[in-house]
């Protein structure tokens, strides 16, 4: 059993999947060919909206962009981009500068024809990057605390946040009208449901006044006469102006993954693109499909899936969903020509300097022979003292990218 | 969407496969077209002993079976079997009529010649209803009691347990010697060792007399010098005369279930045949490979898996592992043209009267209309009754098997 082999390949394989799920390249693949009838209005907002706006302005070129701006979370920007407006706002928290941001970007796109096109660029963050209140601020920052407290879900919350805003739900699309936007998307939400990512400026909200008065009843929220106003302005059913292309996301990250591992001789099984549940118990899961796919006698075997796992605290130790679910799958893969590798796309797993980590055929022998106990470090939380005691840490640094993770399972009998 | 069909076709193939698996069909199995030089000795322990048992006899005839004795459960006797002697000891706990019948069917296959053949059938159950103990019953107990209280694992206290037994690990078999000893096991263990099932009478035993008393010294066990003698005494490592045929198992229960999916229509996939992670992360797992599978267009596939699951008691409701299981899986298969039977082969699934529930794409549905609350349900571990009101259970009454659980999800795209 070549190891070392098995190992660079998962590596290869998660880098190459990482890879087409770049920023840049989610742009590129969205706007390659793409002809606009005049210079676009250019908008990019969310974490990545600094690198997609640069892809964009070097696929576009300057005489295919009349104005523009890209809202990022502070500290992202990487410098100018051509006559591009850059403006960073705090994250996760709402603040004054992305909000007078988003007030200048409907500026911008305002008084438009129907011969302009907005390219309005999204990835995760956008909601708190991107937003113009209708109430104060303050009071939006009040009813938030009231959503999250009375136990809201999160369906309800966004029913609520869309008709305080002046983005959100589809609106900012409406503001564009009549001119086009075309909404290029890089997820970070499991689903992939354009009206959740960046809260879906650009997508029709499916969502209605009556159910949000109905929350507001249910968990009796105090609101203001403006806010209750608001509550009872219908977000936008259906927006012809608007086109939304999701280019980047898990399941691309798993598509490529698959392909990576065809390439290497793989047999590619995708399995699921929006795993959620526990990473200790989809650990063990994996572990018992491995061994009954060699048991099987299986030729050489991919296992995809991709999603984002939930970890468990019961203790005090360190690691990350990544590391949890590859130590917990360590136990059942003993003695099997099998490796798993589980790593976020961004190149962090948790509060750690590693993007996920690594089980095979040998690591529980591993385990034993140096005293560690798995089981007793997943009851703490610290599958990365243990993971990284072994050498089973992937360490990519960060990727440029989120679109969830990659769980890989190869199995090589 | 045919709801009705999909749940008659769930529960045909739960039937099909458990019926696969029944005891009886077992023995026809292992002994069909079976030659001996000369009429058997046959001998059946376990809680389906009475029915392997009364298979043999029907399938082997009067005049090829010398004699025997089947050693079955309180209660689970159902009459004479020609000329067999039948046994009833209590189970779990080991009873002096489990030692007087091991000892008098030692009796019967003393003196036996290299022409003779003791067929032996065995069952779940059969460690406690199927020993001989080479120290005193009170001091087998105390034992038992300290291994348990100690924090020892299952293997480690096995590797003690076969030490002080004059039938299991393997000694069964070497008392037949010269005689051939043909077992035919029922297995209700994953993985399906047959070391492990029955503690294995007729198997060669892995463990050794110093990890015996290794495993003495790590946890001060206070033992006698007569059991200190037995923990010295090797057990077999090599078997000549013994043949195992694992006949009537999980993995049949998922094979029988693939076959009988595929004639009514579906693309079976055999997932995994040793499931062991909690059960509502394993409901989620399932839903999520169904809305991916859905989601890329597959045509009506039936995702096979088997297994034992295991429930964490957070509260104090009613419910067992395939009903926590099928609850946990309505939200993620909510609109989705899929179904979920996770089900127990022996009918029975946790102390209810139910073998197992039902999730399918409407279930979550009707939760919300009903006002019934899933996560709340499953933090109560009440799911028998959340399933019973929405009339998502399974009854099948006892089956007469017992090769762990069936989880079938059927997509009909």
């Amino acid at each position: 059993m070549d190891w070392k082999a098995m190992r660079r390949d998962a590596e290869a394989i998660f880098r190459e999947a990482v890879s087409a799920c770049m920023p840049e390249e989610a742009v590129r693949k969205a706007l390659s060919g793409k002809q606009f009838p005049r210079p676009v209005i250019l908008a990019a907002v969310g974490k990545a909206a600094w690198t997609m706006a640069k892809a964009a302005w070097e696929i576009l070129g300057e005489e295919k962009i009349s104005r523009g701006m890209a809202i990022t979370k502070t500290g992202h920007s990487r410098g100018p981009i051509g006559t591009l407006e850059i403006r960073e706002a705090p994250h996760p928290v709402l603040g004054q500068e992305a909000v007078d941001a988003a007030k200048e970007l409907l500026r911008m796109v305002s008084g438009l024809t129907a011969e302009d096109t907005v390219v309005l660029l999204i990835s995760g963050g956008g909601s708190a990057l991107f937003e113009s209140p209708l109430i104060p601020l303050e009071e939006l920052a009040d009813v938030n605390r009231q959503l999250l407290a009375c136990g809201a879900s999160i369906e309800e919350i966004n029913t609520i946040r869309k008709r305080l805003s002046g983005v959100k739900g589809g609106r900012f699309a409406e503001a564009c009208a009549p001119a086009r936007v075309l909404a290029v998307i890089l997820s970070d939400v499991l689903g992939n449901q354009p009206d959740v990512i960046a809260s879906g400026p650009a997508c029709p909200d499916r969502s209605t006044c009556a159910e949000a008065l109905e929350i507001v009843s249910r968990y009796r929220l105090r609101l203001s006469g403006k806010a209750l106003d608001c509550l009872q302005m219908e977000t936008p059913k259906s927006l012809d102006n608007a086109e939304a292309i999701l280019s980047g996301s898990v399941s691309e990250l798993c598509r490529a993954a698959g392909g990576s591992a065809a390439k290497r001789g793989y047999r590619p099984i995708l399995l699921t693109d929006c795993l959620s549940c526990q990473a200790k118990e989809a650990g063990s899961f994996f572990a018992s499909i491995a061994k009954t796919q060699i048991a099987q006698g299986c030729p050489p075997t991919a296992i995809i899936a991709g999603g984002e796992t939930v970890v468990k605290l019961t203790g005090k130790g360190l690691g990350g969903r990544c590391q949890e679910l590859a130590l917990a799958a360590a136990e059942g893969l003993s003695g099997l020509p099998a490796l798993l590798l589980a790593a976020g796309s961004d190149g962090t797993d948790g509060p750690t300097d590693a993007a996920g980590g690594f089980a095979d055929g040998r690591t529980a022998g591993i385990f034993q022979e140096k005293n560690v106990r798995a089981a007793e470090v997943l009851a703490e939380n610290d599958a990365y003292h243990a993971l990284d005691f072994v050498g089973n840490l992937l360490r990519t640094g960060p990727t440029g990218t989120n679109v969830n993770d990659l769980y890989l399972l190869l199995l090589r009998p």
